[in-house]
């Protein structure tokens, strides 16, 4: 990448991390309209969609499982902060190894804990998947048990957004309620997805604010992502859930969907 | 520069913009003090001082006048956010044209505005100048006249912190007032040097919340960085300042100050 990429210099970008399954990138619709947004947000000229795929598919080809890596930057040049008018993005795809996540997390529920590094809130960066990650960067140097499978973060207000690489659910009363991201926060594929499955199965889901106390008075805790579909929390610090609690069928259902293409 | 590099995904990475006069990188000590707070915030290991000096000699050679920058990354490697146990940082010194603002600008004054791109609070990364530079991205777009030569920036909660690539002094009756960075901002190097300064000239300088109403209030606003040294404005929107009523021995002691190596 030549040296004077500005997503090199400030982060200038968009990322996608997209599940590999049988040669399929999955989800592939809902990520290139993230990454559409993302561009719109930040004014970043959007990639035709069909060469992206292209490009995707032949570098899938043949892979039974992976995880393939979209980075969409501005590209070069620009006077210091200021963007070129005519940017010419540049979008580098990447292939990586499946995360090596026991295949019973979703079964029997995963172990995480609170994170000190807090969200800063900035609802024009909000949403979209952006390459200034050093907030999360900071929290996921937080720990290194690797039976500490997430953390979960907090705005600099104090209520509770998200995990660092996961969006957060409360299951409580036979519905879920998921933080707002409007001020901060990644709006997941994954996230999406669970919300839709949700409401296909009657299961009511609410958005809105999240206070570490509706956290630890949840029935169970789930998490999601692209990669991992849905996790239940079996345990966050020293409390634990009970996994009799969670909506099995949903988890399932979602587990199902994330890993076909 | 190699795709996996951290700085290019994450923006994990540190930046110096250093002003060359005479072959000689200007307030080395100063940006480099910057930058070890910033290893130390982000746990990138410093950079042995000598080496990066001996480097930036040997780049800056020969050049009448020009800016250096010098950009530290994490480097490569580690799964998904979280960094390395043993970062490998990568050093990247270019050098640059010096920018082509007015001479007179420190005499004159300048013409500023207002931005609307809040910038996020995160004590975390607050003050150091890392790579996370999207905010101040999307502000330097709002607007492309060249006769406008810097925008404020508010905070999340609206006070006011800095300009999108500059420090802001508030000037009234005999003193000065700039924003705290406890929150978020970078601490400029031209900041510090200026509130020395004005120490020596015993102006009293004060750090603390600013509102736009204060801005609006001042007698005069004062801009600072490492490459300009200091700005007067003349005018912050329809708002005119009255160049008299600055404090002409500080400003022409900073520009002195800041263009000796």
């Amino acid at each position: 990448v030549p040296v004077a990429d500005r997503g090199l210099h400030y982060g200038d970008g968009l990322f996608e991390t997209i599940a590999v399954v049988a040669g399929q990138p999955c989800l592939w619709d809902r990520h290139l309209s993230r990454l559409r947004l993302g561009c719109e947000r930040l004014a970043i000229p959007v990639t035709d969609p069909a060469q992206l795929r292209r490009e995707a598919d032949t570098l899938c080809r043949g892979v039974e499982r992976g995880v393939l890596k979209l980075l969409l930057t501005r590209g070069e040049g620009g006077r210091g902060y200021r963007p070129p008018l005519e940017p010419v993005p540049r979008r580098i795809l990447s292939l990586h190894p499946w995360p090596d996540h026991p295949s019973t997390s979703w079964q029997q529920g995963v172990r995480i804990r609170w994170c000190d590094t807090p969200l800063g809130l900035n609802p024009r960066l909000a949403g979209i998947k952006h390459c200034n990650r050093l907030e999360q960067v900071m929290a996921r140097a937080e720990w290194s048990d690797p039976g500490i499978a997430e953390g979960l973060m907090c705005d600099a207000d104090g209520q509770v957004v998200e995990g660092t690489q996961s969006n957060l659910f409360l299951w409580r009363g036979g519905e879920l309620l998921t933080p707002s991201l409007a001020r901060c926060g990644v709006a997941g594929i994954g996230r999406g997805l669970l919300m839709e499955l949700a409401g296909e199965s009657a299961i009511r889901v609410r958005e809105g604010a999240v206070s570490r106390d509706q956290v630890m008075a949840a029935d169970g805790l789930l998490l999601s992502n692209a990669l991992i579909g849905v996790w239940p929390v079996a345990a966050l610090g020293e409390h634990n859930f009970d996994p009799a609690h969670y909506p099995r069928d949903l988890l399932a259902r979602m587990m199902e969907r994330i890993h076909l293409p």
